[in-house]
């Protein structure tokens, strides 16, 4: 991989972020080769850089998937038509954005097969065979895997036909623990993106229209991106009995009635790469955070023709020591000027970068630079490794510091319907507005501004003043934004 | 999970493997519940107990796969037909199995989409649009997905209409390292498979009737199962320019010249799971090598009705002390006999049982029985993580060893076509002879006798005698098996 940066060095160079934000965001997942168009029309390939972020998202997920005791497992990619149109309103969400296979092993299928655009229809299908008693609840089983959706406009990674996921499909005895379930995910999901990816989220409940096709009520956490707009990056559905009732997930209770399961599934997914770069980027590239980096440090050596003796040696060694106290570790060895070398990685958003020099050597120092702010400052060899650490530390909770104050400064309050629209079209970001709880009334906010509800605090009291655009009595006080 | 058997410890018990081997191995799949039927023709549900085995081989392949220089990437599950179709040989050997979507997003596609049955279409193209210049060589890149091939008879893990593999794909610059990559990656798959799951392999190379469609040379690892059948177990293949040519996958050379790149390709599957129920497993279920064993000791507490106040907190502290060892612990707290619980936790193969009692207690000391020799000792609980680890390496150790000898008592030598054929009428296994080399000749054994040439070994030169079946020049000594 290392040796593509020096072809594509004399492409293009990216657009300031501060110009066109949009454009920005496509030249960094090109340039930094997180992602590459594909010849499937709306489907992309996540680039080994791209996916090694994907990766350490999904450890850091899977670990507290499974500390909660849920387990994986795998489930078919294929669904029957017939399973999927069991349940009424999911059918109606999902047929429109469909692939159907009509044909395998060169004979036309008697009944066309689905790829999965979510897994609900096939995993009650098969809950329905696992679960006889209540002593076979609940069931707490977890899923990565591909899906697909078509769309017609896609963005690499924020929107694709075809996307990575994990989906949790769970099965419980009672209504408040599918609750609970529903709502220990959505905080799970929101303590490892802003402990993992750096990344500030507001936790809450979504309007009835935006809610998942076939559940009860939808939970969301939102982030706000550094253009001010919302993206939603993580969800977790409370199903109530409705696909219990719609495949037939019964189960003897111990009073010996037989009762519909209480379902709950959640989801995140490889969009939350794109949060990363669109969240923390800035116009010279990416910039991770260490927990989600691939390299957490790279290691340019500098100096004069004879490097490779006076220099690379001392690299190697400094390497070895990071790379023994578990950081992740690149050392940049290529025949390029360093100059070109800085530019490069902070492209591709490494949160440190060790300089070695001659005149460093002689000091037993290095010289750190951080992405983050720029900051150098010169840190002696003996004890590398802990100070190292202590810098990425310092970066993650610097990341995560200036994301919230970015969200807290593009948050607003609006309590008439003039100062809503007025803040829609200036600074953008979020607007909390009281709101009826009518869905007509929402559509006409979303037609009038592009704002859409991102989501309502959960178990909130209903709010003193009336609804922002019409008046009748407020229901929530709920978070508006133009949305990804 | 663990509430599951109870319903199930009512259903049936399994077919003794000495009586039926086939069913079985149906049915300690589906009572270790390792896998399950699904809907979908051809599609199974790998169940968390399964999946869980599948994620450790996984675990312990990409850690090799990394070590040794390759970076995992993301490419669509679709392939337009036309990609496809433009390697010939490749196109002939998949058209008959692939599952071609029709539909999307409500509307009927223009080009009918591929579901992947294996990537080198759509890798190839994209690599023909990375690499410019020697200086992007080698490219090596790994997948871990899904892939689809239509198939007309399964069998769970075995032979499933969509499986889930890893599958890399790489560019050289010389056909010499593109032959290095492709025994390399053999050599690796042979130690993860021997190491990791205690399966020994023969390593060697395919016929041309064998060999993967499209490539210039196919390598595998064969393994034999407990029924002396042959199970290939890991493909790898050095593609040559074949694929190079038709996606043009072209560079700069050294000396300027434009050249085409030298491909490799390389697989292993879930099939490895069959693999490890079918090489270790005994009349009681499942044996499970301890480096694949999701829980690698059960702790079964024993004693009267207050079991749970007098021997319970014991059990937890020594669960906690294995744990904190980094060892795979589950505890059977349920309300049975222990005897139920031996067989239940015998059929899900957990290397060891640890048994504490009353009269343990006072001894200070655990009853620990191995599941592969069904040995018992008492063991002192101070020091007992360290006495657990040494007795999980000693079963490892065991399993290999054991398989080892039953593929070696398995293998036999044949110089006359009488004598092949009643070796593959009489104790099923491995037998070695000499081939000429024709694609006739091996038709004929095959039809004669079932058995196909599993492997022959890597620049081995020409034996001795004729060949086993014609007497014509043999060009090697085969390796025939009947397999699956």
């Amino acid at each position: 991989m290392a040796k593509q940066d020096k072809a594509d060095a004399f492409v293009t160079e990216i657009t300031p972020r501060s110009q066109d934000f949009s454009r920005w965001y496509l030249d960094v997942v090109r340039r930094a080769e997180l992602a590459d168009y594909s010849p499937v029309k709306g489907c992309m390939v996540i680039r080994p850089y791209g996916y090694a972020i994907w990766e350490l998202i999904q450890q850091a997920l899977d670990r507290r998937i499974k500390a909660t005791g849920h387990v994986n497992a795998y489930f078919p990619l294929f669904i029957p038509e017939s399973l999927l149109n069991k349940e009424a309103e999911h059918v109606e969400g999902f047929a429109p954005q469909v692939a159907y296979v009509t044909h395998g092993g060169g004979e036309e299928l008697e009944e066309k097969l689905v790829v999965r655009p979510t897994s609900e229809a096939i995993i009650g299908t098969m809950y329905a065979k696992w679960v006889q008693s209540w002593r076979d609840l609940p069931i707490l089983i977890n899923q990565w895997c591909n899906v697909v959706r078509w769309e017609k406009v896609t963005r690499p990674f924020l929107r694709t036909t075809e996307f990575l996921w994990q989906e949790g499909h769970t099965a419980h005895e009672t209504e408040a623990e599918a609750e609970a379930e529903t709502l220990m995910i959505l905080h799970l999901y929101k303590e490892t993106v802003e402990t993992e990816m750096a990344v500030p989220v507001v936790e809450g409940m979504k309007s009835e229209s935006e809610k998942f096709a076939g559940a009860l009520r939808t939970y969301s956490i939102e982030a706000l991106m550094g253009d001010g707009r919302a993206l939603q990056a993580g969800t977790s559905h409370n199903l109530g009995q409705n696909f219990a009732k719609a495949f037939d997930i019964t189960f003897q209770a111990r009073d010996k009635s037989v009762q519909h399961v209480w379902g709950t599934s959640w989801g995140m997914t490889t969009r939350l790469v794109g949060a990363a770069i669109m969240v923390h980027g800035d116009d010279s590239g990416l910039v991770l955070p260490p927990r989600i980096a691939p390299y957490q440090v790279v290691i340019v050596p500098i100096g004069r023709d004879n490097w490779r003796e006076t220099v690379l040696p001392k690299a190697k060694e400094i390497q070895a020591e990071l790379v023994a106290a578990g950081i992740r570790v690149t050392l940049d060895e290529r025949d390029e000027r360093p100059g070109w070398k800085f530019s490069e990685w902070e492209l591709r958003g490494v949160p440190l970068r060790v300089e070695i020099g001659p005149k460093d050597i002689e000091k037993s120092a290095v010289l750190v630079a951080r992405r983050d702010t720029r900051e150098k400052q010169s840190v002696a060899m003996n004890g590398l490794p802990a100070a190292i650490r202590g810098l990425l530390d310092d970066v993650q909770r610097n990341l995560l510091e200036r994301a919230r104050q970015f969200r807290e400064e593009h948050t607003q309050r609006a309590d008439t319907y003039d100062a809503f629209k007025q803040m829609m079209d200036g600074r953008p970001g979020f607007v909390i507005a009281p709101w009826c709880g009518a869905a007509d009334c929402e559509a006409q906010i979303k037609t009038e501004t592009q704002a859409t509800i991102r989501n309502m605090p959960i178990g909130g009291s209903a709010p003193a003043g009336g609804c922002v655009r019409c008046g009748r009595p407020a229901v929530a006080e709920a978070w508006f934004a133009k949305a990804y």
